[in-house]
Formats: structure tokens, C-alpha cells, sequence
């Protein structure tokens, strides 16, 4: 099916302020279009994408921009951008400074999941979104989604929060720092120049890998051969796995971006200003459907059990995968189902009650 | 209470083969006692100990060596010994290779969990043990402790196995290669000096850590201060302790150790050269208890209770516990009323019996 992609970049020519304090003197921001707008211009759905993940949501959340999907483009008109920080083509780490003329590398600012969403807020505007049917997010895109639907309440017809949290735990925090460490242990951090680090960041995407997996797995798809059982085993299937995901990382992204990204990642805290995440909880006004993953480790499903009990329409759903916080990424069967079933009863009902 | 604490070094001067090839030239094993040897040599309970610890297990292994902890040093005669690969004072990567005068850093030969437990052999040996009461391991100390009860069965009167498994699975396997992948991308690794690769240690060790406390573990004891709540926070509890918890470690172990104990734990597989796992466990034929902890993330339970099946005379237990793997040095009070159980009940009726 020709799902009628489009890919464009929306360049911003205005400093853009910073929360942290700052500027950047401009924007590029990449964005994936798939389908077509209504002429009511009201059947956007906007997918808001993961961390090292970009606008290419058709390439990466397989089975889902499909015909019959929850992201059908003959339906839906879809939209997602590379976000603030990463390297597929909005301003990043490896943009240029223009004080400098030189890629900003480590001298990037530091930014937080809110200045990601003002620049979703410049494209929405941009391409005159003021309705838009559904705001999609998992895990950190999830983050984005969360802060999106509070401060544009009016803008959202519903909202799916997958895999995701309202703010970074603790131990999300403590599985962020560590993949800083390994980042920051090679020594090449800081030199001038795009593949810098990658031995570091290979780690940290390995440190990463263990707890998008989880115990189970690993344990399902890593087992070593069972014939090598009579003498010591040079190999582990679950070392080369580890290796490989790094190298293939490092490949199509930079310690640059991967460290501005999680440091946004670990100041995202819905509560900030709102006077607590339950008071911005209560200020989502559209249907919510909330996604836990029976074996996420990272967003346990009782932490958005949890929450979502905060957010005044909102329908909870567990999915029960073996493959921890990726399965957000491989239950598409079961992610497809529950969304189309979302969208067909409480948005309808919802919005035919208001 | 004085707990007669001795430390000894034993020195073996002679070859000493290892199971992927190659041998030491000798050996040195340090090794702490506590309490008093009986006049019939069979009041003996051998500790085995973990990855970074030593053989003062007292220090480790706080409220255990204790009057009326289950390691009663009034009743018995503890020995805990520093494994081989360690830097607690016996053989190790900082040990002169004395083929060339100095420490053998990054050569030090690869050595298994059997390699360990033979070194532990040849010190049972010289301390004319032939009877051991109670052979106990926690986590790799476990693996030592099962492969010796295998090795020696009618060594031991009884055994306990803590928060450990027959052997490594894939999950851990990874676990192991991502903390290797951190030490590495420290380009000082390698370099000859103990001190190399500290950096990528302490990324390790924080690995390590994610792994040893959990999700509860953290969100427990490391929540930011909420007072902070109104601007971007530029300071997070999780992350300082992280980086603390590195430091730690590299002012008391070094790389080489570490990078040398991780190959040990992933070689584990009770099975090998014995016609798989099953076989080896019904080797085992002294009362033997078996503990898990319900959110050891290494070690599940479930992995533990299964093996436990397969072991003649078992006793399977559960700690519920917060703190995940590290439940097994937390949670004294449990491991003291349940272990003291185990001796006063399970050990003795099967010793009548026999």
C-alpha cells in the first residue's frame, strides 16, 4: 500500500527560548507525513517518537501506518517529528552554532521534554493543526504527549500514553546516569567531531537494551547452543547480541544527541509549576487511554495504573508480552486492537457527549 | 562478642591447572576464620563470597557472624576465603606473574567457577576438613557453593544456596557483557597499572547496581527532594548515588578483578561434562536449602524454585524483600531465622535418618 509518505523539514527563523535558561537562534525540524489532510483539516494523528527513534514513525512502529491499522493512512492524516536534540534533521547537537560556524557538540543546551513540545507547537501551528483526533506517545515520546495534552488541552480530541510515566522515577533516572557514565568513561567525549564516544555510547545503548528487554528477553531468544555443553564456551550468544546493538547504534546516531535527549528524559516532571502531577493530571480534558506492558521494567504497568486514575477520562489497558518496554515496538497485533477500539468507542462517545 | 576473627594467608607452591587451559605457577589464598575449630573437625560452616567482596565476611555480611546469627561463631567455625582472580590476597590479575616480574593485569589466565572452587579444595584440604557442617553461597557465591556440593558431595552435611543459579543465563550473561562493554570503552583498560579503566569501572559497577536493586530499590531510597518542585532540577538523588557507588568501588577494586570474575560467572553451567543440569543437581546429596528473594531481577525466583526441584533432599524458601538481589546482604534478620531453621530441623532429622 502506498501509505503516502512525505518527508519535509519546517525551518523556524526566531530564537526559540529555552526552560532551562538560553536560546537557540532558529529551528529546523524534520517531519514524516503519511495520508491525507481533510479538508476540515481535523483527522490529524500525531505520533510524538522514543529516543534514538525519528519522524520515520511507518519505518520504526512497524504494522501500525497501515491500511487497518491504528495509524491508517486512509483514514488518518499522521505527522510525527524528529524531536529537538536528535540527528535526523531538527537542531541538534551536530547542527551548526552559527556563533561558531562549527556543530555545537557538547556545547548544545541543555533542554527539557517542554521545549521539545513548544517546537511540536511551532510545526502544529505551522500546518494549521488546531484539531487533531489523537496524540500518540510511547515511552519518552510518551513524555512529550503527556506535556503536549496539558498545555494545549483544547488541541487533542484523545490521547494515547503507551509504556510511558508522568515524570522520570528514580530508577529511570538511575538507568540514565549509568549509560552517562559509560558515555562519559571514553575519554574521546568532548573532542570536535561526530563519532566521537562511540565505544561509550555503544554501552550506554547496551546498558539500555537490558532494561527495554528485561530478564525474559533475553532468556527467550539468547539461550547459547545446547551442544557446546561439554566444554567451557567461548561464545555467548547474549555477548554478541549485547555487541551488535551497540555497533548498530553508534552507526546511525551520536553520544551527542543520545546525552541531550536523556538528559531531557530525566527533568521530565509533569508536576513542575502545575502545582503537582495530580493537578496536571486533572487538566487533560480529552478521552486518555493508558498502555502498560506486564513486563516493562522501566514504566512498571502499576506506575500507570497508577496515573492514569489522575486523568479525568481515562481507560486503562495491560498488555501482557514477554519483550519488557520493547514491546511496545513488537505488540502491534495487540497495540492495533486496543487503540481501533479506543478510537471507535470512547472518542466517539466522548465527543458526541460533549 | 569477640568472633575469634583470624586472617590467614595459605600458600600452594606448586602448578595449579586450569579448566580452559594453561595453569598458575602457584597459588596464594587468603582466607578469614571465625570461632573455633571442634576438637572432631566437623563444626565447620564455608562461606563463599560474591563478585567484589572478600573473606572477612563479618564485614560483608553485617548481623550474620553473630551470636545466634546462623553463622554463630560460638557454635561453629567459619571459613570464608578470598576467591582466586580477586585483590583481597589471593592470586589475581595484580599478583606477580613471576615469568616476568610483574603483575599480570589484562594476561591474567581465564578461569572458571571450578577453577575457584579448587583452590577452595586445596585450603579445605590443608585445613583437614573433611566433614564441612554447612557449605553457603549468595549470588556468585552460589555458584561456587553448588558446584562444589557436585564436586565433593560427601564433603558437605549440608548446603545453602542464596539468590544464585546452576547457570548463567542469557539475562545475566548480558548483564556481564555490558558492564565489560563500559570497562572497555575506557581506552585505559589494558593499560599497566591497577588503576587503569577506573572510569569504565565505576559505569560497571553502576550497571552492576541497576541490576542488583530494582525498580523498588530505587524509587524507595533515592526520591528527589519534592521541594524542588517549581524549577527544572539541576541535581538528582538517583544520579549522585550512582556516581558514588562507582567511586566506591575503584578506591577498593580494579578493573582486571572485576573483568576477570565476570568471565568466571558467565563460563557457570553446573551441567557441563555432566550430562546436563539435571544430572548434576542429583549429585547432590545432603539437605540443601534453597532461598530466593521476590524481586532479585538476576536470579528470580522462579529460576530458583525450578532448580530446587531437581536437587534430592531441597527446601525451597522466599524473602520477600524491596531490595532485590541485594536482599541477600540486607535482609539478615529473614536469612538468620530461616537458615537457623533449615539447621535446626531439615539438617539434623536428615542426619538421624542417614
Amino acid at each position: 500500500m502506498d501509505n503516502n509518505a512525505r518527508v519535509s523539514t519546517f525551518h523556524y527563523p526566531h530564537p526559540f527560548p529555552l526552560e532551562r535558561g538560553g536560546e537557540l537562534p532558529s529551528l529546523s525540524i524534520t517531519y514524516h507525513t503519511y495520508g491525507k489532510l481533510n479538508p476540515e483539516r481535523n483527522n490529524c494523528i500525531w505520533v510524538c517518537h522514543a529516543l534514538t527513534a525519528n519522524s520515520d514513525a511507518a519505518d520504526w512502529w512497524p504494522n501500525t501506518v497501515v491500511a487497518d491499522g491504528f495509524l491508517d493512512p486512509n483514514r488518518y492524516f499522521i505527522v510525527c517529528a524528529n524531536i529537538l536534540g536528535s540527528c535526523y534533521g531538527s537542531t541538534g547537537p551536530l547542527s551548526i552554532n552559527p556563533a561558531t560556524g562549527e556543530p555545537w557538540y557538547d556545547s548544545f543546551p541543555k533542554m527539557t521534554i517542554r521545549d521539545i513540545v513548544n517546537a511540536h507547537i511551532l510545526l502544529a501551528d505551522h500546518l494549521q493543526l488546531s484539531s487533531i483526533f489523537s496524540l500518540i506517545g510511547s515511552s519518552v515520546g510518551g513524555f512529550q504527549a503527556v506535556e503536549w495534552a496539558i498545555m494545549q488541552p483544547e488541541r487533542f480530541r484523545s490521547l494515547v500514553l503507551i509504556a510511558t510515566s508522568v515524570y522520570a522515577s528514580p530508577w529511570a533516572i538511575a538507568i540514565d546516569e549509568t549509560q552517562r557514565m559509560a558515555i562519559f568513561a571514553d575519554k574521546s567525549f568532548g573532542e570536535k567531531r561526530p563519532d566521537a564516544a562511540q565505544a561509550g555510547l555503544a554501552a550506554a545503548r547496551a546498558i539500555g537494551l537490558l532494561t527495554y528487554r528485561g530478564e525474559r528477553g533475553y532468556n527467550i531468544t539468547q539461550q547459547d547452543n545446547p551442544s557446546d555443553d561439554n566444554k567451557v564456551p567461548d561464545y555467548h550468544r547474549a555477548c554478541s547480541y549485547q555487541r551488535h546493538q551497540g555497533d548498530k547504534l553508534i552507526k546511525r546516531f551520536d553520544a551527542y544527541s543520545y546525552v541531550t535527549i536523556l538528559d531531557t528524559f530525566d527533568t521530565h516532571n509533569i508536576g513542575r509549576g502545575r502545582g503537582g502531577i495530580k493537578a496536571a493530571l486533572a487538566m487533560i480534558n480529552c478521552p486518555t487511554l493508558c498502555v502498560g506492558i506486564t513486563t516493562d521494567m522501566i514504566f512498571p504497568p502499576d506506575e500507570i495504573k497508577e496515573f492514569s486514575l489522575s486523568i479525568p477520562h481515562a481507560y486503562y489497558k495491560e498488555i501482557s508480552s514477554q519483550f519488557g518496554h520493547d514491546g511496545f515496538l513488537v505488540e502491534n497485533d495487540l497495540l492495533n486492537s486496543i487503540i481501533k477500539d479506543f478510537f471507535s468507542t470512547a472518542v466517539k462517545t466522548e465527543n458526541k457527549k460533549s
